[in-house]
């Protein structure tokens, strides 16, 4: 952080500046300049630190030169994070994990065919709501603890692990219970009280970008997680809000780059959310595949015209398998491959 | 809801969206034009539903016809809300309420010295956070049930009712027992379960406008709330996520009309969030007077530069007393007044 | 602007960026703290050297603090730039002026009957689009010349001066020969060629800010005019995209009290495009008077219903006399008055 | 277009509302429900009678239900438009063209250098700016035709088509003599006098996408071109303005397949521009080429760190091959292939 004085300022004004560094801890290094006087605050500084100094009489401008996340960023460790959940990877340079199945869990039935499918076109990994956040109150809102039974007996019979939302600190225990890996949603995003009970149950982890969360606000809410001491942590961009509405929100392939760079940490893509049309989610997917991104989110539903939730963005099985086909191929290209937990188990 | 079919749609088609219709217990009333053929459909109907429709075979599109929040519809009630808390009212034509102390509580001697001079000033209610959302984990939390005490122990001295922030569905009973109003932030503003628990202590809620909310996504919002049952129910402004970086916010007074055109409940402005800077509070604070709020929610602190969280938006008491004389200025103008405690008790 | 070199840099790095700061005819102050070492850029320096800088081997971060425009800063003039029209003064700390008329000029009668029942209601100058940049080509695009000719026939009669839009420089000297003011359109906010042309025509210029232009990129467009001599510059909040879709844009209030510190310039607002809805129009121009607004752009037309553009946000005669009512009396309150022509003529 | 009456509406002002239709050489077809009236508006409808029939008493909403761009729409030109420039192609399932060059143009060595070195690497067009729009009138704006010139001179070397910038209609003559494709910028993408100037030219344009446009707007834009009869057109993502700062702008690679499925026309990215990074342009040229871009739109400069604009952004030519490399893989995994002057030439 660097404290840059007014023109101006009193020799005053700069002792309070610097007395007041030393209560935070911290150390000031005064440099004048000809035009300006600047200090630099050496040590371990914090995000309201900024505000706090730039009230003081004379400050001019108070200027951040370190990024406020320290466990999510690569100085803090160079190497991929790569997870494991059974037998699938999720990160590193040569593994894809898609993780797909329906929206909500609707019956048995459902999830069981959706399970299938989703194996056989070379899924690593089934997703499926049983709590769903809904705008409305009065929309579908998932069948609770029967979800997570139904998705249990799915992971049984095809050996697919289990991805699902919590909602609430609450659910934390439950929905572990039965889950491989606890999804963050993006309207949780900043819920920080249950980022820290998800961190506590030492699952693994996918925190979703909230939907207008910078990448710094996103890597400070992985923060949450991983000071806990959980590192099994996966991030997923499912698009942002900004003035377009042809499509649900705007699709941020350009996170992937960016987060292999600030971050250690795994990044995957959420195309169906991102979009909110079906006909969007094979290209994008083959994009975000082509740019780096360590796998992918995929809605997925044997009628998706019947789904009590996002049917338009969900894909039909076969819509799902030509998804994969063009996946691979790109990644074929790059040297890259299609996790699956077949394959991966011989 | 109204189902547009294509052009070229068969009888078939028409007859399969009829079919759905009926299904899901509403009614489609049918429309043959020379060019286009229009179902209009009549019930109850929810917003998946257009997803659901519009994945049929023949149909172009399903326009929404009307808006998916009831309770909180001027149409379900057209009168206006007035909240009341001990002898002060917030809503109506006539009363401006205005709530105000520091972020964060820090100390019993800083919530004490804030609340007598926030009373002094003329403030209704004092707020205080002992439970603090921070975009880092490193930043200061609150200082939970002890700060709660000690607004407690304000409001016992200078008879202004308290608002706090409750962030977890686990806290909501214990702030409960000290609030007077429980506060909902911009990050759980779509924090369902938790909006839903807040509602359930049949405490008045003051429900913060998520920064990435529409109008009507905030009103969904409101209506998880209203609909366990709780209509002492507040809406509070406090700046949008925008390209703009000079603020910290975009502050949006046009929700101010618009808000209370669509809703009956009662709006505030926070213009210290709203804004994030203490000489932007007092101008937006009379622009939000002279449009229609029903009050404002002020962050003040005895020293700013001191403060642990936000003290660059926190105004020092002598610029709040500044605020109330101006604000009074402009609501005598248009024939309304400053609601305070002291004045109503008598 | 700061240089801030990794911590790892070399010294030979260290002298390549002092090199380089030198050829550009600036001076580096070098400072070598514990932790890291900071070059300060002693100069007139530019946008674009921040970039420059930061592709040099060794450099961490370069950080500006320095704001890029001068004209229009109130460092450069302290003092409120008062823009005078004939007899109405826009600026300054008393004066509050109301521009008003019809979005489109659509015929003679139409003029003449907004202009005299605008300046009945105290407006100061008559606007009215003769030349209409219009979203689609199908779309009415003003009367041309002929327009401009009624406008001027109209201040004939009242006394009103006129201000209407320009949109090409090939436009600006048939334009500028029947108007007072010419006006800069929002999507021609960046059209640097037409910003510098109108500005060489000499006649007071009104610049409206960009739908999506920041504070800085506006106030760097009007230095495109102020740098060609042209200091009777007006600028004009006008609503900016955001997320929200129930307005046509989001009026940003804000705006009033950041120019007036960050610039000289007066700020009017334009609430008719800045909401998009009629019925907004009277509370945002109440509250843009309660915060320091020098004036008002507003849509007044005969018979809102047939006009061609822009219908729905247009005030009719009589709720443009309830507007400027209610204008006048915030006003009062605070000091200030509407400026007229006939009140200052005698 | 279908307008919803309100529940209590009465018969005159359903008459008042199909008389106004009829008036606008429209047909409007009544249909009344159990608890709707709504009438459908037959015929050549335009966006503005949106906000007409609104007006209108009685009314509860008017509803769009197609589009308001024609030529551009896939609906009037289902087959794919290919713009062939010399023996370059720009459109259609197979080719992807790479238009490369400085931001730009400094002096002729630079240029030439450029063009050499972009040629070799398999680019298809040369671009190089000498006409530069600049936020703050403070920076280098390009040499203007001395530019031109040399983009000439390297055309005649290299044989590469040139596209270069047109900022202003009295410019147009002048650049179209000069140069093989007109390039419409984002700042200009609304000046609709230089759209239509730069049509009838009959040169090839590139219309870049507005950094606020929505999809619709873009396809408007494009509407200003083909209606002048100019069907040469290809439309150029740039990236739009979002709250996400680390980002020059927020790079939105979902416009491909959406404006592939809503039009003709042919779409080429600017990861340049839209990312602001040069780290960013590989990853992203590779993610556009595996979700069907037409080509791309890249900044090269010999020395970036000396480039008098944009340096950040540019890629050197060691770089810039290897993105070649990179965008022909992916290419190849789909069955498509980089168009090159050299190798359709033969």
């Amino acid at each position: 952080m660097i404290v840059v004085m007014q023109k101006d300022c009193t020799e005053k004004q700069i002792e309070e500046v610097q007395r007041r560094i030393e209560e935070r801890g911290l150390k000031g290094h005064l440099s004048k300049g000809t035009e300006r006087t600047v200090i630099g605050v050496v040590g371990q500084t914090y995000p309201e630190l900024r505000d706090e100094l730039e009230l003081l009489n004379g400050v001019l401008e108070v200027v951040r030169i370190s990024r406020p996340y320290k466990l999510s960023s690569r100085e803090f460790q160079p190497e991929d994070t790569v997870v494991r959940v059974g037998n699938v990877a999720i990160g590193g340079d040569k593994d894809f994990a898609v993780m797909a199945g329906p929206c909500s869990v609707e019956s048995r039935e459902q999830v069981l065919a959706t399970a299938r499918a989703v194996k056989a076109a070379g899924a690593a990994v089934l997703r499926g709501g049983a709590f769903k956040p809904r705008t409305s109150p009065y929309s579908f809102r998932g069948l609770g603890q029967e979800g997570l039974e139904y998705l249990a007996e799915a992971r049984a019979e095809t050996g697919l692990p289990v991805i699902t939302e919590v909602m609430s600190p609450g659910d934390v225990e439950l929905v572990a219970r039965y889950a491989d890996i606890l999804q963050i949603g993006t309207r949780n995003a900043q819920n920080f009280n249950l980022l820290e009970e998800v961190a506590r149950s030492g699952k693994p982890v996918l925190l979703k970008r909230g939907f207008a969360s910078t990448y710094e606000d996103w890597l400070l809410a992985a923060e949450y997680i991983l000071a806990q001491g959980n590192r099994q942590l996966i991030l997923c961009e499912r698009g942002i809000r900004t003035f377009e509405t042809y499509t649900r929100n705007t699709l941020d392939l350009v996170a992937i780059p960016v987060i292999r760079k600030l971050s250690h940490l795994p990044i995957l893509i959420d195309p169906s959310h991102g979009t909110g049309k079906w006909y969007l989610v094979t290209p994008m997917s083959m994009a975000a595949a082509a740019c780096g991104a360590h796998g992918l989110l995929i809605e997925v539903h044997p009628t998706p015209d019947l789904a009590k939730s996002d049917g338009a963005q969900s894909l039909t099985p076969e819509n799902f398998a030509k998804l994969m086909n063009g996946v691979a191929s790109v990644l074929q290209a790059l040297g890259k491959r299609v996790t699956s937990v077949a394959a991966r188990g011989t």
